[in-house]
């Protein structure tokens, strides 16, 4: 499309339609023309029922509060910050119950509501407690929250806009929304115009609200950019935010938060001007981008926790509600996405959500596939990537998730080649995640605490290689940033799903290669994991591979030598600060096992390596004043001095305890004689017996076609 | 009942009946006159169909397994112990599938077993893994499992009789029964006649023996004692092991595991000697113990673990399956029976089975229904008890036991007036349980861990007062077993559940009494917990009360100041050696506050006392050279030098935190201006606000009609 062309759709699209449409309201969620039928389907849906009963459940206690809009003073979690998102939820909960239920009530309540903002928000300086390094806002302590204010008043405006007077919506514009508007694009013009979560907000608060004002110019801001010439704006994030596997950058929490201005909006364009197909943009991005975030969970619903993520976050959140109804009502009606509605156990109350409860009501569900796959990340889909194996039915599943994707920005963390292993329903080499206790106030205002940073996001708090117990980079974001591992090869055969990467620049001269496999035998019911860590490097180096996990060690092959008396912290920086040494034995030069028992399971890992190992067990709490972090446990294999290394393992999972029943089978790995036979850059070979069967398993990094072969 | 008369219905009830009935098989929980109503059952309802299916689909594994009667050498979860259980599990589950289906090959297959033990067993010296202070069995390493597995062994015998070809039955009686009754009731008769749970496996083992051999003899020791004179024997031991309320002394953990011999041969002695009216015996006795073991759960089914305890142990257990089973079909159909019969997923495939299943499927079940009481201990009910508070619905109860009862035996721990508190379906201030991981033959062949005698028996490792960092009674078992707490008040009224003990010996020259509520207030939706733990000396004494939380320390009123480095054990016995002290702070004079986030609720716990004290933040782990310890943390508040002290708290549960929605609510505590106004030996007088309101609280020790007096 040359640029004439590109002008004319530009103005066809932005301002031509948006003047047309923009007397219909509601039209963003919930479609005027679509309100009878929803109203119908509230009565007829079970899951529609149910969220609309929710709702308005939600917005009968709404409208039996007294209308409080207080003078913004606290930050995440405090009594200011809570009330705020209370109304935002309140006007958005009262919109819909207005449009199913007819009661004007509810409209009253919004109007009373905003015009109660209105009479306050011009007087409300920046907040009182933003803090350095994050752009402040008015409402809340960071602009991203009044961004996320808005996104959700304006979707309830837009369902009242009809039932509140024009001289009230008059006020309502000139003194809340209007001024909101220049506060977003011109005092936050910093975020408006940053390819990251939290322009997006900003954007979809910012389109939107043009939509249902019918200001053009602010739609066009957001689409294109404040220039509006489109290095900016809503097209620009997601051609650069997405890789074309649909992944966003700064991981599966981030992304699952980020999708929903990006749905929002989509909708909201798709419905004032169809013809910009946004559905259909960069190849169905933002249906690619729902269905990666749903892949990027166990199978209990959570997200994988890599990089700043809150651990308790699953698909049922609030942003997946509404990917899934969007992405099978307004992009591609896949059976299997009603599967992850019915265990969201809600819709949107909205013309997606109506499709979507309909089709379940009608049996159309189908299971939901957990797929093993390579998801690469950057916007060219060439800065390495995530690697996820999975073995075994939903409700016993093996996952490996193999983390070799780039830093991912702020919220990245220094785990180049990290692996995070669930089974059985639970974590078995878990991620710790971000250090945060999010919404408790006591807890530096809910924020990220100093050991997200001390600790969280260092190498060492991760399942892989340490050089010199230091972290990937010095744990300099910048430098990281500007390097990703690269992919050498993935394959997803059921019986032996492999991912392998290289990572060459987060240790000056230290190459590191792992390469993980699920290797199912046929002596077996559950895979083996099979873990090769190979590093290379012209001088001596530390290197420490952690295992950390869930459960409690109860065997080993070499004797546990537990400190009984003063723990020492294993060091002083790079999180090693933060490390108890709770013991410390020589493994016998050919390796050993430590067996885990998590979940009424047993874990048995296996390891040998090319130079004798150290075996340490750790555990997490030293030099942490405030008691901040959360019990967590690992096992440590540390080569002292050496140039070149190659770990190896192999994880079984094996036997069952009931304790109920008071029963114990297999506690006794049927894996032996793991040895490493040959390693170098080409190629490593080693072999191990299965109930005595030999079998021998061969990487060749030169030889795309023979990358592994097992015999 | 003068002497002859005994001596008549001895006569009566133990010869000529058991020589009358002897003839009919089966006639232990399944009876001949009901095989064809039990196959019809199998067909039509649907749990004891599920139940079948599953006996059925275990005897079948069995069956495709070769014969395998190793000799016995291995401990507990070891190769020979697992195989000799699944022995007797196999025996009995053929015994059943054969009478059920009719189907020959499973009597053969026990047949050919049994054959096999036969020509075995007399040739098995004593177990060579037996141990000191064990009496050694021979099939196991201690002579309890010997007696288990006859329990189960005679019943599928039972059940195959008549498909057995005499010869073979004279064999199998012979060479293996009549031997191993030998071995009991001669080798282990200290144990036959000791009044212990022990005990009672034997007893049952050969006093069912002797119905289904038709051994008189036998069935009369195992009722009357070795010396049939009832000083000890099975009547005996329902008289001295059960408190009038039904409680067994050594707690709920050995309760349900002591019951299952208990009904098993009471139902035998109800088929041949239904004269002897057992189930009457002691006022339906054992119809008491098995509801007041089901009371003594939290209401995820989970048994309190006071004392020696597995902590996963639930009523699904198969003990509590028989035991309910047949206190609906033989003592009293209680519907509430039924629902927890439904929460165990099965039945026994049985008389009783039938007619629990046969009810089910008619909709008889009512709720099961938790109810506060105490529970008193001791053969005559006044050797102290248990008390349990209980606030709210099944779905989210707060439950409180307060341990007062004594000392338990040698399973018993040093734990007088401790407290377990639960909430939200998850414990909040556990008790450790035993430590042992039961059947892992890595940790010290799944027996109990020297860290039971170390650790999890010491007063520190519960939630009660220590004094000078010593045990009760110096941890001395026979000193403790001399002497009992006393109850002082109980009180179940809904909004005021009461209970107050005392304890004058644990510690010489120390009087503890506790005072612990459930105080539902008008302002709150749940109960308070509130504690007075009030000690009294003529000397200076160091008093600890610990609260072991589960959650994570999240707030506090004085500033967290946790060790950085250098962590160091607490003391160097009675359990304080394997504490680390990880924080340490002075309270302010007033008291202070501890606010922990436990399954997305918080509880803050406010305290006060009468001197000033010191709040130390503990963790397990030191001098634990095996890593036998699980994670534990406690706050504990301390006096280091006093005579009199009482210790004041009040936990309130408040708020939520929603990690999917990212909302928190209610993160600070309502309850506020705690203080301890008045105490001696007479009264103690406290006041605290709640929302504002004031309220007094006294207790008055002298006046068992104003115990407690609130305003």
């Amino acid at each position: 499309m040359n640029c004439l062309n590109k002008l004319v759709l530009c103005f066809f699209c932005l301002i031509f339609p948006v003047a047309l449409n923009a007397q219909v309201h509601p039209n963003i969620m919930l479609s005027k023309a679509n309100v009878p039928a929803v109203r119908k389907g509230v009565q007829n849906y079970p899951l529609l029922k149910t969220s609309y009963n929710k709702v308005k459940s939600e917005a009968d206690k709404a409208l039996k509060t007294i209308i409080n809009v207080p003078q913004p003073k606290d930050g995440g979690g405090g009594a200011t910050h809570e009330q705020h998102k209370k109304n935002y939820l309140a006007i958005l909960n009262c919109g819909l119950a207005y449009q199913i239920s007819g009661d004007q009530k509810y409209a009253d309540y919004i109007s009373k509501l905003l015009l109660t903002y209105a009479a306050e928000y011009e007087k409300w300086p920046l907040h009182p407690k933003r803090k350095e390094g994050h752009e402040g806002g008015k409402i809340f302590w960071q602009s991203l929250n009044d961004f996320v204010w808005q996104v959700y008043v304006i979707q309830g405006y837009d369902l009242v806009y009809d039932a509140i007077s024009p001289s009230d919506r008059k006020t309502i514009e000139t003194h809340l929304f209007l001024p909101m508007m220049k506060f977003f694009t011109v005092d936050c013009k910093p975020t408006f115009d940053k390819i990251h979560n939290h322009g997006t907000w900003n954007i979809a608060a910012v389109g939107m609200t043009g939509y249902v004002l019918n200001k053009p110019e602010y739609v066009q801001m957001a689409i294109k950019g404040s220039a509006k010439d489109g290095k900016t704006g809503y097209l620009a994030q997601i051609d650069q935010l997405f890789s074309p596997d649909g992944y966003y950058t700064e991981g599966p929490y981030y992304q699952r938060y980020a999708l929903l201005p990006f749905v929002i909006f989509a909708k909201a364009i798709q419905n004032h001007q169809p013809e910009l197909k946004i559905f259909q943009y960069r190849n169905q991005l933002l249906s690619k981008a729902i269905s990666t975030c749903l892949q990027l969970t166990y199978t209990d619903g959570a997200f994988f926790p890599i990089n700043d993520a809150i651990k308790d976050k699953t698909y049922e959140s609030a942003e997946l509600v509404y990917g899934v109804d969007l992405a099978y009502a307004d992009i591609k009606a896949q059976p299997e996405l009603l599967d992850v509605a019915q265990k969201q156990r809600e819709v949107i109350v909205s013309d997606a959500g109506l499709k979507v409860a309909t089709d379940i009501a009608q049996g159309k569900a189908k299971p939901f596939v957990y797929t093993p796959q390579l998801i690469t990340d950057g916007p060219s889909g060439n800065e390495g990537g995530l690697g996820i194996l999975r073995y075994g039915n939903n409700d016993d599943q093996q996952c490996l998730l193999f983390k070799a994707a780039s830093q991912g920005m702020g919220h990245g963390h220094f785990d180049r080649l990290n692996i995070l292993y669930y089974d059985n329903g639970v974590e078995v080499f878990p991620d710790y995640g971000a250090a945060r206790f999010i919404n408790i106030e006591a807890k530096k205002g809910g924020d990220y605490l100093p050991e997200n940073k001390t600790w969280a996001k260092q190498t060492i708090a991760h399942n892989t290689l340490v050089v010199d117990q230091s972290s990937n980079f010095k744990a300099n974001a910048d430098a990281a940033q500007q390097q990703h591992p690269d992919i050498l090869y993935f394959n997803a055969d059921p019986n032996l799903q492999v991912i392998s990467a290289k990572e060459t620049n987060a240790y000056p001269g230290v190459e590191m290669l792992r390469t993980t496999a699920l290797l199912k035998v046929k002596e077996l019911e559950k895979s083996l994991l099979l873990d090769v860590f190979q590093v290379h490097s012209a001088k001596d180096h530390q290197y420490d591979l952690p295992f950390w996990y869930k459960g409690h060690l109860v065997d080993a092959s070499f004797k546990l030598n537990g400190k009984t008396d003063n723990l020492k912290a294993l060091g002083t920086k790079y999180g090693y600060e933060h490390l108890w040494l709770n013991s410390e034995e020589r493994a016998a030069s050919n390796g050993g096992y430590v067996t885990i028992l998590n979940n009424k399971r047993f874990y048995t890992t296996h390891f040998t390596a090319d130079s004798s190992l150290m075996v340490k067990v750790l555990s997490l709490g030293a030099n942490d004043p405030d008691l901040n972090l959360l019990e967590s446990k690992a096992f440590m294999l540390t080569a002292p001095k050496v140039k070149d290394q190659t770990f190896v393992s192999i994880t079984e999972a094996h036997g069952q305890v009931n304790s109920v029943n008071e029963t114990t089978t297999g506690a006794s790995s049927t894996v032996s004689d793991l040895k490493l036979i040959y390693s170098d850059q080409n190629q490593v070979k080693l072999s191990f017996k299965v109930k005595g069967k030999i079998y021998s398993y061969q990487i060749n990094y030169q030889n795309k076609e023979k990358f592994i072969q097992l015999n």
